[in-house]
């Protein structure tokens, strides 16, 4: 079964508009928030990776908004992730209880810390996050 | 010729994150600011469609970033529109000079007060911005 | 004792900016998501003052910066509060682990739903506030 | 006469919250805007700071708040700054039209690219902008 990562939190009042609902960009930070913790839940935060200098940069972002979620509703965000050699993409599903409120897809290119694109098959960390990825699906199958 | 509105401002401090850019989210800020510079440029500010109860509810955004923003760039957003009986479809060119930054869509579906979809080509504020669109493209062209 | 919330959450990387730390004004987003976990915690969700027409305008904030939060960073905000007839003000602890990280201040004044100023004190909610908070005060001490 | 900084935008959508009017840490961000159109007006863009690496670190923020502001609201922020050796000031007033809808304050210190705090008296870029702004002070009598 493909892995996926899993967070709740609850619509901040910042986040709203005046429509009385949670402002439509805010998806794509929560989608951030996705991406996120499904690296810590791989016991691989992204901080690691900025340490040992390969980054992500997003070149796609899209997301299909089906119902409104408003102010102090408990979200949960359901993350999946794809790695290839140059790029990574993710897809994400963002629930209140069992109503699915939007779906999204990103995808990023990997990057060193001078911003120059990079292969990244060779790196430690692309190892290790595809062997977490495997041992994941595995377990969790 | 397809018209389009045309607006521009400086990236914010508050926009830029840990990467020295401007986050990615905040595209969609901007092409929401792009909406609002081209119902004005049509002598149509938003305002008076929320005052006449027919408001827009976001269905679908996506946005393809090609070159990074950063602080302090003076930013072109250029907005085309495309209306219908049920939604609106509009698509954002994002510029730094001549540099095109990013590119993208958003779709919406008319709606009235309490949220309900509608079919607005009946509806005053319709044909006033069917008919201000024309004429500015005959204008234009 | 005085009765205080506490709610912990991770920076997000929205939330920094090219200094590669947070954006100062998100520590009053920080401080707005202590309240409402303040009043959860009180049983007394901020959604059920909206609901019974008790809600709460800011007049003032103000916040001193200590020590830089980074992304990633897990935060604690400690929350207390002090309710009077027509106004509450809130004081604020920002820690990462030991390290307090800012610290603020926000005042409020009730209002009802078109906007107007209150004399809170007979209002339902306000005498089950004023008894939760007591109720808390008496436990912890 | 006090040397002012002058700058105008309208409210964004995205700015606005489930009350109908402008969340209030966006005039800190508004605030952050006056800054950098202080800066520019004196021929001496904040990029100009960094490049130098004289920057700013922000260590107290305050506001009160007035009036509301709302969606399309045509905002201007008039800044004033004093500068010392090892702090800068800033006072804001935010208006529409004449209409004071906030006032405020923000104190940094001076830091280097290590974000270390200097004194920046014998900074070159110290000195260019304490006679921009007697210049402009003079000009301005």
């Amino acid at each position: 079964m493909k892995f996926s990562g899993k967070t709740s939190f609850r619509v901040r009042y910042a986040e709203t508009d005046k429509m009385g609902i949670v402002y439509h960009a805010n998806y794509l930070v929560w989608f951030e928030v996705g991406r996120s913790e499904l690296f810590r839940d791989l016991n691989l935060p992204y901080t690691i990776f900025e340490e040992q200098d390969l980054e992500l940069t997003i070149i796609e972002a899209s997301c299909r908004y089906r119902q409104s979620a408003h102010y102090d509703d408990e979200i949960t965000v359901i993350t999946r992730v794809n790695i290839f050699s140059r790029k990574v993409t993710f897809s994400y599903l963002v629930y209140r209880d069992s109503t699915l409120l939007a779906e999204g897809k990103t995808v990023h290119l990997f990057i060193n810390r001078q911003g120059r694109v990079i292969n990244a098959h060779s790196h430690p960390l692309w190892q290790k996050m595809q062997s977490a990825i495997e041992k994941r699906e595995r377990e969790d199958s």
